[in-house]
């Protein structure tokens, strides 16, 4: 036999790890010990289990050639020990061996090792509010709940759900339960939008309208203050500003790495309690390893160490932990903190920074927002996707890059280039040139990702001046509080006119982009024209006119009715 | 007015190059000049408006929000002059002007320039075959012919089409007259697979299979000898092998600069036709730019100079060089040659070097075949995708990725982030930790992009031995061939034993891969195995394990039966 070496943790980075130990090193002793009874699942298909997409739990922990991943798999083909039910106790660094309990029969062992990795994954944070550890509640944490919550919702005794936490798992879970099960379902989210710090306000208002078409209620800015029972059973969740009835509460309010037995053996733990590693997955303790929901990794775009619990990442950092481990000098360099999201009809996600985290980083960061087709305009399957693209205004180096998008896999596919080049440190000029294999059933002769470079560059250039969203959205609401803007719809007089009669001349006027070379003296100057067209790029090259005959106060409404529409709005009149 | 400028060629490059003019230099007096009476139009979309999808070819000449790009379109909202219906005759490079003809009244007239723009695109190759000239001969290389193959076939003055060249537009043709209008159509190619020296054997032998599975014969290694014709009229194809009758031929064999004017005016031209630009598009003339179709750029992979006839290129570049005409020196960098077509339900596209081209150029090319899911394997959308990737063994770094996949953006979506990452020079490492956003509905926690590196990794460190499909087939063709070669089929049973009773225990084995370390000792030592099951990945562990236990003699089938299953096989027994 060669090296002996243990593997604590069973999910993502521990299998992978073992199983490409055992490809590396055929006569390696893989040992991997989990305190579960269940391993080797794909924890990110839960709520597609719930919502009955995929119909059994198996189908989670089996091989895509339907080979169940239990203790006999690993033995048998794989060559690897996999000790179940039972728990990793402590390590002792010194004689390089880790105490273990048997959790069926409460023995305690000792097992040795030459090299050691962790992968300890990520634990739910539980709100430490009344009821939280009352009947009913769950964390969407690992297998025994996913199949627990399942059952309740099968056999009918689930007919009201609150999710606390309007993250990726809150919101997957509230899609599950509302679209194939009926259940009533609120989504309490305590910021002040969903997705916080991942997706831009407007992005998170599109979300917002979609899921509550879909009858998901939705509060933000309201937290979960206790959680009402009865005879120990959940009967609702009381926020700040209501009580809310519930059978079900998912408690989704993020997770944090698992790392009490590192801290324990003296390994270096950051401050926020992911284990830190090098890029090849190595602890402070040359012979143990880490990888998975349990570490930090380096964001390839702030430089800033970060937590990136994705199956995803873990494969990636398992595969890289056994090659070292074999003597395979591979690295693993850091992520972008890429994300996507499925919720009803709309696709949702992001890489690297959002203009909120850019400026808390201290990058001189701006935005440009754009709506186009995800393929050419005029193929038949073309639907709108709106993007934002995070960039630095001094040195022109892009961010991030967000989106919501049709459920497809349009907004993937400019998310991924984005990343690799994020990871490049690409420019905006890079992005401008970004090739997207064209053809009109698949993307646009410009495509999205390079337009929304182009406004970029012209933003970065001053060539562009605009208006946020978010300030479009304030004043109209309070159009007096801004008595000298005027909004300019350049669309046709058809789209404009119903909005002009609407709100009256005095705040929206109409004057169509095709014949303001002959009637742009009409305008006011005493007006700031707040220029509105469907996507943004006609107003942009109203407002070069402008300024080029001398009438320079314009902003441009990025993205323009295009985007409103998806946000939805309360001034907005419903034609 | 400031600088006057004049741009020849009004589809792609030139209009965007004159919009973007105008808007950086407002005072510009920008013309463009075009001999065909219709401009700006999408040529990427005709197969999609002769096959119906696109309803009216006005649809292909305008804009997202419906505004036809007419002259008036140019003039009124653009401030661009259009010329249409008026040829370039000669270009005089020292007094700066264009002797131009109106094809109307055939009058002759001079413009002058400060600077030109030269975006004459391509044009396609007429084989220099008797009857070509014939009447129902068409090229698809601008609208009016666009409109007039429509039209015979809406009159019902097509029943049977033979479409000479197996390239993009040939399939998507072929598709248009197929599916749509129920033309019996034969597509015919010279060379001997479809999209040759674009996708591999392997690829193409899958996309035959569909086309033929959608009705169009297909037939390659057949080049066309003659249009046949009666009173001037075509009438059918003869071919090598055979007459094909035809009420209309597409020949789509190819396209060529259109570069006559620059030569005649002495500027740089490939001996191929392109002209040569610098990275700011800048002709050997530093008055005058090119861009588009008619121009050659670098490839980002072997460096050498190639044309790129795409539209999506063409737009970029005419945003290059009017950025320069302009006075800000943007770049243009060259391209990988990133390609995607639909045919019928499939996907097929490729990025950066084929196998063949990469071997050409002297690269130690080596590739990567594999056939995952589009997704989480366990979601039930799921669908298998074809890959191959293409390396160096030497160096390590990726030199292209192609496949096959179902009709959705999963295939766009790997090449368009694999495409990023060859322009700068990827590694194999670096494909392997490539971060795809990750979520069930969108990708798989080990992507298919990664598992094709983590292949093309171990095929480099010789970790894996595998034989080419073609290889196999020719083994599966003539079995006597190789006398002591055995197919292990690691697979199911339930999936293996149907193989072993066709084909005979001295050709086919069964050893299902979970027994293998139990049985192993039953295989013959004196064969070589071929290693046989779905996907690749298990005949690896196998492989693996063989080695392990002294038995060297193996070869794995990579991308295993998935990809024998799209490819068809004469051998292969239907079930």
């Amino acid at each position: 036999m060669g090296k002996k070496i243990v593997i604590i943790g069973g999910v993502a980075a521990g299998p992978k790890a073992a199983c490409r130990l055992k490809r590396l090193l055929p006569d390696a002793d893989v040992t991997i010990i989990d305190q579960d009874s269940l391993i080797s699942y794909g924890g990110c298909g839960i709520p597609y289990y719930v919502s009955g997409d995929v119909a059994d739990e198996k189908e989670l922990r089996s091989t895509s050639y339907h080979a169940l991943r239990d203790e006999a798999f690993f033995e048998k083909t794989k060559g690897v020990n996999a000790l179940t039910s039972t728990r990793a106790l402590s390590i002792d660094r010194n004689s390089r061996n880790v105490k273990v309990q048997d959790l069926t029969t409460g023995e305690q062992n000792s097992i040795d090792y030459d090299l050691l990795m962790l992968a300890t994954g990520s634990q739910p944070v539980i709100l430490s509010i009344p009821g939280s550890d009352a009947d009913g509640v769950f964390t969407v944490s690992d297998m025994h709940k996913a199949i627990e919550i399942k059952e309740r919702i099968a056999k009918g005794q689930v007919s009201k759900a609150v999710v606390i936490g309007g993250g990726a798992i809150g919101i997957e879970m509230a899609e599950a339960f509302t679209d194939l099960w009926g259940v009533e379902t609120v989504l309490i989210e305590y910021m002040d939008q969903l997705l916080p710090r991942i997706i831009s306000w407007t992005m998170a208002t599109m979300l917002e309208k979609h899921l509550k078409e879909n009858k998901v209620d939705v509060f933000t800015g309201e937290g979960a203050e206790e959680i009402l029972t009865r005879d120990g059973k959940v009967t609702g969740v009381k926020t700040g500003k209501r009580s809310l009835e519930a059978d079900l509460v998912i408690m989704a309010a993020g997770v944090r790495p698992q790392s009490q037995l590192a801290r324990e053996a003296g390994l270096n733990v950051s401050p926020y309690g992911a284990i830190v590693v090098n890029e090849r997955m190595q602890t402070s303790d040359p012979h143990i390893y880490a990888g998975g929901d349990c570490i930090e990794i380096s964001h390839l775009v702030s430089g800033r160490r970060f937590n990136a619990p994705f199956g995803s990442m873990a494969n990636k950092q398992g595969r890289v932990a056994a090659d070292n481990m074999a003597g395979i000098p591979s690295v693993f360099k850091g992520g972008v903190g890429s994300f996507i999201l499925k919720a009803f009809e709309l696709s949702v996600g992001s890489t690297g920074l959002s203009l909120e985290t850019a400026l808390a980083e201290g990058f001189d960061a701006d935005v440009s927002l754009t709506s186009p087709s995800d393929r050419a305009h005029f193929f038949p399957t073309q639907e709108i996707i709106c993007l934002e693209l995070i960039f630095d205004r001094r040195t022109r180096r892009v961010l991030g890059l967000q989106g919501v998008g049709p459920m497809n896999d349009a907004l993937s596919a400019r998310l991924d280039a984005a990343a690799v080049a994020l990871c490049s440190g690409a420019s905006i000029d890079d992005f401008g040139n970004i090739e997207m294999a064209y053809s009109p059933p698949f993307s646009s002769a410009i495509d999205g990702i390079n337009a929304a470079a182009y406004v970029a560059d012209n933003l970065c250039e001053k060539r562009m001046r605009q208006i946020s969203m978010e300030m479009f959205y304030n004043y109209m609401d309070d159009p007096s509080s801004q008595p000298d803007w005027l909004v300019l719809d350049v669309r046709h007089t058809k789209q404009a006119t119903p909005l002009v009669e609407h709100f009256g001349e005095s705040l929206w006027a109409s004057l169509p982009y095709d014949e303001i070379r002959q009637r742009y003296e009409e305008l006011p100057t005493d007006k700031m024209l707040i220029i509105f067209c469907n996507a943004g790029s006609r107003s942009f090259e109203i407002q070069v006119f402008l300024d080029f005959v001398g009438r320079k106060n314009s902003l441009v409404l990025p993205g323009g009715f295009n985007v409103i529409k998806r946000m939805g709005a309360d001034w907005l009149p419903e034609f």
